[in-house]
């Protein structure tokens, strides 16, 4: 078969400008300016790996399967009912306070392809802290898992602008019994509602979710992601310089996805058929090496302290966990160890840094060429590792000079990249939020 | 250690628009505006991957061998020579007359990384072809092998706008001791010349290189690519589900960089660090088989022609072959006998679709999960293969009605992406000479 471009389109992003080179004969590229949107991920892989899966532990017998194809579906079910039923328009905040789940995946895609943003409550944030988060946010849907009921309930009259609570998976609703938000339960309200959804063309950097750092200094503080940022991020996880996964793998995702959007891994495994295994609420060290026994995952991406705790475990109950050969491990540093450790069971252990502001993904340590094989191969595995290409970096002393990348010198990490902030959403929601940009960006160590 | 964002920077790009977002109270996003540029993957790859190599064949003795760090240095030299010396400014058309090494390399970044436009001229298309092409393109300087000397002076009296010739490598020069252009010597350009260069922060969208298609049919026909598009491009190739290498690897670039820009490789390879393998001049069987014992790249990126030669030199004076474990094949079908030889070898063909005007990663034949390991793993593997999700398609039928993906039926096939062409340059440069989209990117199968 022989190809040939017959004609094409040019789809005018609503960012391109009237004149976007400095000449006026200046030479224009051809190509065709296609936004990059989380809608896009979406269908791509409901579409292309629509027989991936997401497994969800349960908890008791057989877990819950749905395809990406199904996901697809459904994410286009969710984002009628909440335009249609709920009333969301624009880019309203929808509120999730969810475990990791496939009900939380479709959350994922729905939600910012249908151009308003998704807001990831992290769950383990003090009560007090919630509420503020929920009201600078002005959250107007909250989706919330029914195990997580006796969480939101003493808060919800503390909620100003929460007008539906949506409810999905087990759990006693009795709570919600006098909720003066309106409540609805999850599947009936995707139930009857048509499977395609006609994404919109949004504007690359629009917002599509956001989180809250914790606020260990003052109040929390907003990081709003744009659907270009996750786009990027998703491919550069895919790069096999990152995570490097292809469909014949499956993720254990461990990083809950309230938390720096599970390091990217919903987006960037639909982009490419990852398959994703989801603990939903059984994050303790006994379920964990129940589900890598049983459904296999190649790749798992977790903190320390998890590891920590299913090493004991599987020291005190042998499971055969022969398939996990990669794990990344963030959040903070793994002692050398425990690395070692999971070193002679098979899993090979790789460090990631990243923040809330960094998307995550900051750094990973993938050991050069240079080192593989050679006794410097474990000493590079205990750094933090290299920046990838969407990320710049440089070191900083306090008179603002530069410092030399020696390995020695300690000064401000200062980081620029497409899926890396460049301020905080500290006031509520208005267009001049963001103070005009005075100084590079800037990491202190 | 620990980090903290303290403050951050965003560096308004040319083509964000006033208002990014639809509603006066919208939220914005609070990531960076990084233009995606050629300047930022030189400047990493010299960085981060600077001890990888390009080793170029020769032809007699070593291999000339030289850093990526060098290529990044001599990079930047280049660019002050063509503006500084050659009077280049703006987006001026430089082309290259070149075989794939180092200093095409050097080109490769060099040129869009000023600002410039890279023009990769065919060596193989009639004379007249070429001569048409460099007056469409209205190229100013051409870069060109000593060895390819003898194709170039004939045309020299037709180039109407060409100014200077620069030579490099081997090769008599007397031939263009009458030429009325200027003549330099490449490394004698480069002496002396600042080894660093203020990269300029360009529209992600401006021209970054072009290729000119052969013209079966009619005049040939210009693909201009942009930065953005070559940057989502060599991410796309560096994903482990296309071609996936690493800094582990070498990559054996047989597909001429005069050729749909090496099909991405010199880019991609740059953004990780996978070293390079140059053939120059040197694409007979014999000197590939040699370059593959002694050199043992993992990967290797030719058309089905130039590996049915090698495999019959293999046949009759067989080498250690056994690094090259995966082969990216495009161009045209490879057919089944020559994959089955291949894979007695341990080399796995893998087929990619594409063309000019898809950058060219339009498809690759990677199987699915569910085939590997079974009776319909190598059926798959003779297939196109799959679309990744940066490339949207669809299949219609002579009324414009869309046609279902079911294996068997055939119309035409219209694709979609941020590295597919919208239109032709048909035109002498002109802010108009794309005329306005009026129906979608169609392929005809």
């Amino acid at each position: 078969m022989t190809y040939r471009v017959v004609c094409a389109q040019n789809q005018r992003s609503p960012y391109r400008p009237a004149g976007n080179v400095a000449q006026e004969d200046a030479v224009l590229s051809t190509m065709q300016d296609v936004p990059l949107l989380i809608s896009r991920i979406l269908t791509h892989g409901s579409a292309i790996h629509g027989t991936s899966q997401v497994t969800t532990w349960t908890g008791e017998g057989e877990p819950h399967r749905r395809s990406y194809a199904e996901i697809g579906a459904r994410a286009a079910q969710l984002a009628h009912a909440l335009r249609d039923d709920l009333g969301v328009t624009g880019d309203e905040r929808v509120a999730t306070l969810m475990w990791n789940n496939a009900e939380h995946v479709e959350a994922y895609f729905a939600i910012p392809s249908m151009g308003a943003v998704l807001h990831t409550l992290n769950l383990r944030l003090p009560a007090e802290q919630l509420v503020w988060i929920v009201n600078h946010a002005a959250d107007r849907v909250i989706l919330v898992n029914g195990s997580l009921i006796p969480l939101l309930a003493p808060l919800l009259p503390h909620l100003k602008t929460v007008e539906h609570v949506v409810v999905s998976g087990p759990g006693d609703r009795s709570a919600l019994a006098n909720a003066t938000a309106r409540v609805h339960e999850y599947e009936e309200l995707l139930a009857g509602q048509p499977v395609a959804y006609d994404w919109p063309e949004l504007d690359e950097r629009a917002a599509a979710a956001m989180c809250y750092t914790s606020g260990t200094t003052g109040d929390p503080k907003g990081v709003v992601y744009s659907h270009r940022s996750i786009y990027l991020h998703s491919m550069q996880v895919n790069m096999a310089q990152s995570m490097g996964l292809t469909d014949e793998d499956t993720s254990l995702v461990v990083v809950p996805q309230f938390h720096v959007n599970a390091w990217g891994l919903p987006h960037a495994t639909f982009m490419t058929g990852v398959n994703m295994l989801m603990p939903d609420r059984f994050l303790q060290p006994a379920p964990l090496a129940e589900m890598i026994e049983g459904e296999k995952p190649t790749h798992a991406a977790a903190v320390p302290t998890i590891w920590q705790g299913l090493l004991a475990e599987l020291t005190a109950k042998p499971r055969d966990v022969s398939s996990l050969t990669q794990v990344t491990i963030g959040g903070s540093a793994c002692p050398p160890s425990l690395m070692e450790a999971f070193d002679q069971l098979g899993m090979r252990v790789c460090h990631a840094w990243g923040m809330t502001e960094t998307s995550p993904l900051g750094t990973i340590a993938r050991p050069p060429a240079g080192a593989v094989g050679t006794d410097a191969e474990f000493a590079y595995r205990l750094t933090q590792g290299r920046f990838p290409a969407g990320v710049e970096a440089r070191l900083t002393g306090p008179g603002g000079e530069r410092l030399p990348w020696d390995g020695e010198s300690a000064g401000e990490l200062e980081v620029r990249g497409a899926w890396i902030a460049f301020c905080f959403s500290t006031t509520a929601p208005t267009p001049s939020r963001c103070a005009p940009p005075t100084s590079s960006a800037r990491t202190a160590g």
